[in-house]
């Protein structure tokens, strides 16, 4: 029995180790926004190969990283595939109210983009 | 009569030009967020000299036009001083409750800090 990580096992920062701008870079990047504002939407956690953004495959996967060392996700292996999820919880206790007044601006961008 | 805009008046987005994505990459940077804070509690505009940064004078420079061409604070002169205000009021037309829960989530990183 050790206690290192196994490499399956993603890191995380714990909750109280989530900083602000960490978590405004990483929504800072038209990608990364596109991809909170749909698992903020979704019923579930969905795989990282669900969202077809038009990067390579790499930057793909820096983005993703990029939310989940920020706090902003939690990804998980599920079999081959990469899960991921919204830190709602975690991110409403730390900063009330930050997450929801992103999507909400996100979704009000996107609208005057029409 | 030229069109031409002057060198002494410094070039701000309008309203409708504020993208989220560019606001929140400048309140993303920890002295650009301080800047931000202190902007948010003034009672008057502040000069760039006010801000005793721990960084040098051109990234000092470099902060405030970052905040300046993403829309969040409108700098003009007076005199050789270069005056800093945020750009309150068209922040909230675009994004409304954006800075007050980006300027209340700071507030709560700085009190668990101490």
């Amino acid at each position: 029995m050790t206690t290192e990580t196994s490499p399956r096992e993603l890191a995380h920062p714990p909750r109280d180790a989530i900083r602000l701008e960490g978590v405004l870079h990483a929504l800072s990047d038209p990608m990364r926004l596109r991809v909170v504002c749909e698992l903020a939407t979704a019923q579930d956690d969905l795989s990282c190969s669900y969202f077809d953004l038009p990067v390579t495959k790499s930057t793909t996967t820096h983005h993703f990283r990029v939310l989940r060392e920020s706090g902003v996700i939690r990804q998980v292996y599920r079999g081959t595939a990469k899960m991921n999820g919204l830190r709602r919880g975690d991110l409403d206790a730390q900063f009330p109210g930050l997450l929801d007044s992103v999507l909400a601006a996100a979704a009000h961008q996107e609208q005057r983009d029409r």
